[in-house]
């Protein structure tokens, strides 16, 4: 992929031509403080759009809407995001708010109906305070800019749990073009397989048709946002949208050729890294651990042993204690519900077994020591039943984590 | 069920006739300590026995012998069993030595070869250390005997974790008899739906045939040991094993009448109470939670909802933090998979109202944190969806369960 730059030092959706934004503070959270809690994604340029959104039943309004709007109509001008409030579990209150904030943000922006997605993330099953709502995007709309610090602000802006923001952006040429995808997100708790308390937005300058915008992104979920998992809660409010601005004045028009598959790499590389950074930034975790399972009956097979060992309490605590502890991992590989033979078991922690053909190697105890201790390391799983295979990024479970969630 | 006498003052199987025990101290942990770790369960009488197994793929060898020897034969005589060290994950070496214990224990209490079960419990990965479980076998065999002394002892040497004693006998009358059950078990960690890191075994001094005997074991367990999780974790050993030695003289032939009902009550009532007290002393837990769905689609549906609630780390976080996060449920229970429809969710915590028709009571927000502040509690769902229903028996999840799992 050296045709991608991809570039961390990241301001985020602003680096991508025509692309706006802004974040600022309204108080969501009620408690007196000018943390900022509102973010406004623009684009004067109309964009088409995808999304991938929460499987949980128990879904938040503003998902329930931007599914709508993905259904209805194409030219997209954007998204209004609120951190502090889920807008989840209150009823019918809640479309009637998601519709809201919409509304004003359109207005304000002088924008078509149903153009605005609306996001939120929080505490659920509490009204949003809909009074400082209004005035927080009164005061957003004044400040939409294409600039960096205002970029980063709604970067921060969309922020919880997280200790740090999130943002990426990656360049590729094409012919004499140079176009842009990038990213931000935000993620720490209630992070898990299919889709994570996450919410992800990415903007590029190349102009796609919907269809295709989506086959893209849909091509890119399996491998990053559904691949990491923190506590292995499914969220009410997870979602996902791409924006396409058109701004480079270049159409892509068929998923094929050079171009499609550039684009998919780069979306690819935006959702990897911005799952990276979900799972790095983990509540209260001290470890990253890279789940490499092999050799599976299918594919299913290798990402149900890889979430079965991602959320262990009793292999999630082992890894907190740097403990090699391989039997917590075998034993939970074999409750995991996939066909395997134990005495075929291939495991090791980084490059150095610890079974081989479900026998120990004893005498590599003192370096599987020196790997857990790592900050991040790699676990491999070969159950040599098949060609099946699956990467999971998890985390360990700390004392912090539990202390953190026993109240909000 | 006022025929049966159910007394948690009970020393454990030596509570029925013609059962002797043992339990001694032989260092399996290479501590130098004296805890007790090996006990024996005998009966000079042949038995015939029930078992049910962890469904783990990664099995330990004692259960895989468990398993071939209920299919063999039917005269049993008892069970070896020990702690602090799983017997698991050790290759064709586990093999050997559980077959070692077994006729260690046979030749020292002059029965036939097979007659003995072999359970293990504790550290996967690690072989027994045979010189010290040898000459362990060899002084419980010298001191097995019908008292409630070493029964106690026995119940006490197959403690992990645990930190109490689980007990529990059962008497129930029929015309001119008196019948006990009575059964002693170990939990602690790995406790999860379809069985426990937990060994369970239970005796009674009727006789009946094998398949009676495991068609009443069988119907017992679903609301038992598979109706409870501590932290979502399956273990490699799980084993329940019940022994019917026939010592009352009464042989029970068909799974029909009232002798069978009273029995199956019986078996129910022990099973439950075991599976109670293994929960109750989760490793570190403060508080037990009965969760109790209803409405569902399907009883399956009822028993993915209350095992997703029941193993949501964020869930069980804030009932360690006693707070009252009905959001947390309700995204947990949509998370599982299940058909419902939110808008029709009623959820309370004990009898007080949470949601009605998925609409806050949130006048009762004050009473909600009374409930959650208690050491046990219930937590109702009601789907709206169907007749299927699940009880599931819960714990919190606490700092000292991280602290504690760390390393072993």
């Amino acid at each position: 992929m050296e045709h991608l730059t991809i570039s961390d030092d990241s301001s985020g959706l602003a680096d991508v031509p025509g692309f706006a934004l802004a974040g600022v503070a309204c108080d969501i959270r009620g408690q007196g403080t000018d943390r900022l809690d509102l973010a406004v994604v623009f684009s004067a340029s109309p964009c088409t759009a995808a999304g991938v959104f929460t499987r949980n039943v128990v879904k938040a309004a503003p998902v329930t809407l931007c599914r709508e709007l993905l259904e209805r109509t194409s030219d997209f001008h954007g998204i209004i995001a609120n951190s502090g409030n889920a807008n989840a579990c209150v009823g019918s209150q809640g479309m009637t708010d998601a519709k809201t904030m919409a509304k004003l943000v359109e207005q304000g922006l002088g924008v078509p109906t149903g153009s605005m997605f609306v996001c939120s993330t929080g505490r659920i099953g509490r009204p949003l305070p809909m009074d400082r709502v209004e005035a927080g995007i009164k005061k957003a709309v004044a400040c939409v800019e294409s600039t960096p610090e205002q970029s980063e602000r709604a970067a921060d802006a969309i922020l919880t749990s997280d200790t740090r923001r999130k943002t990426i952006t990656v360049r590729f040429r094409h012919e004499h073009n140079v176009f842009t995808v990038a990213g931000m997100a935000k993620g720490a708790g209630m992070i898990e397989p299919n889709m994570a308390t996450m919410l992800a937005f990415v903007a590029t300058d190349l102009a796609a048709p919907s269809s295709l915008l989506q086959g893209v992104l849909d091509q890119s979920v399996p491998g990053s946002y559904n691949a990491i998992t923190v506590d292995g809660d499914m969220s009410t409010n997870d979602t996902v949208l791409v924006l396409a601005n058109g701004k480079s004045g270049v159409r892509l028009e068929k998923p094929s050729g050079g171009l499609y598959l550039k684009f998919c790499q780069a979306v690819r590389a935006v959702n990897n890294s911005l799952a990276e950074k979900i799972v790095s930034d983990g509540e209260k975790i001290t470890k990253v651990v890279e789940l490499i399972i092999t050799g599976a009956l299918t594919d299913e097979d290798a990402g149900k042993v890889a979430r079965s060992i991602g959320n262990s309490l009793l292999v999630k605590s082992s890894w907190y204690g740097e403990d090699p502890n391989w039997g917590r991992l075998a034993s939970s590989a074999g409750a995991a519900g996939a066909t395997f033979d134990p005495d075929k078991l291939n495991l090791s922690y980084g490059d150095i077994p610890v079974l081989v053909n479900g026998v120990r190697q004893e005498e590599n105890a003192a370096r599987w020591k020196e790997i857990v201790r790592r900050g991040r390391f790699t676990v491999r799983i070969d159950l040599q039943a098949g060609d099946g295979e699956f990467r999971l990024l998890a985390t360990d479970l700390t004392e912090g984590y539990v202390n953190f969630n026993r109240s909000e």
